[in-house]
């Protein structure tokens, strides 16, 4: 464990900040622009994407809704709203089950999630990868598996 | 820049998508969980504080309703009903003003805000920086910034 000066101080230290803010802001610019490239091409949302390529790459076509704004880290009440517009555009469909609802991806759904993979590699080669020198890339993926395992693990 | 495998393939290869899972799952990891630290202490949402705090922290406790949303990343319609129902809680206050709406903390609201800073700051310890090596602290942030300043800089 680093061992932080002013680590008891009740705000951080402009050290502390420094290294947040530049992981929320390097974190926030990659999915904004990654989303915007994505949109851009094929007129996707972000939340578009996610729902149908988490259907398609979690469910093979049909999940749970609770578990898909658990997927997201979506508020239930928000996935449901982005839903019955993505129903209205034809993309999904829902349909009551036992105690929840089941969300089904249609063909349609099937082939904008298809047509839009090339421009998501795109968009992640672009603002993410390209970005990182090679020679890091297997020192960053371990500090983001630590991170990502977090304190407890 | 550097140079990967399979650049021009149409989808993520597997080592691409390696990096780009292990970068999603940190953020995605450290922002719930920073987020369920603060609500656990304060009973603010994320969003309550980042609305507060940034009301606080970039406009001396007033801000465009427009400026807000885009400083959070969120949809205008996504900010406005977030602000309603702070409104009902007594944190801000909406006024109208020329072409826009302003917002502004109320005194609960600023009292929330300072109340926060200690659990933020214990947390963002807690589920980032205690994580990071302090000797590739320095590396990471000039990652993150070169990240955060995007393919065009």
């Amino acid at each position: 464990m680093a061992n932080y000066a002013g680590h008891m101080s009740k705000r951080l230290t402009g050290r502390e900040q420094e290294v947040w803010h530049a992981w929320k802001r390097a974190a926030e610019m990659v999915r904004m622009r990654v989303g915007a490239d994505i949109t851009a091409a094929t007129g996707l949302s972000d939340g578009d994407f996610g729902v149908l390529t988490r259907l398609v790459d979690l469910g093979e076509g049909t999940l749970r809704q609770n578990e898909l704004a658990e997927s997201m880290g979506w508020h239930r009440s928000r996935l449901s709203h982005h839903l019955t517009r993505m129903e209205a555009r034809g993309m999904v469909k829902r349909h009551s089950v036992d105690a929840g609802v089941q969300v089904r991806i249609t063909a349609a759904g099937e082939r904008a999630a298809a047509a839009s993979r090339p421009a998501h590699a795109a968009a992640v080669r672009r603002h993410l990868l390209d970005l990182i020198p090679s020679e890091d890339r297997a020192s960053l993926v371990q500090l983001l598996e630590t991170i990502a395992s977090g304190p407890d693990s």
